[in-house]
């Protein structure tokens, strides 16, 4: 089954790559964007059938590989 | 309004960050996962509260700055 695993910098962690957006977006005449967060999106196909199963591994991969836990928080969804 | 855009490498096209996660995960004893799949997720945060114009506004944005549309596709949910 699929799991989406979506990784933000956490709230009050700096997040240089969405402001430099948000000053992109306002260079080319956007307006009204008050705030840009960048963050990541993991789609993982896992041999897993068991969603119980399949969300604890996508939590754990989370938590050992793709997001670093100290600014980032993470979320798991399957599909 | 709060909208956000998920960024996904298009089907067919190479996408050696999740190859890397792949192998990493590999690595750290996780079987079964069949493929993985790097994108991005840019949340913004729009002064513009009606959902029809949010929506159109923040496709224009993936559609000129926050997606390369050849090589990745976008999606937009409001929130």
């Amino acid at each position: 089954m699929k799991a989406r695993v979506t990784i933000m910098p956490k709230n009050g962690v700096l997040d240089p790559q969405g402001k430099a957006i948000g000053h992109a977006l306002e260079g080319l005449g956007f307006s009204g964007v008050a705030e840009v967060r960048a963050g990541k999106v993991i789609e993982l196909e896992l041999a897993e059938t068991d969603p119980a199963k399949a969300q604890a591994a996508a939590e754990d991969m989370a938590r050992r590989l793709l997001a670093n836990t100290v600014i980032e928080s993470f979320r798991v969804e399957l599909a």
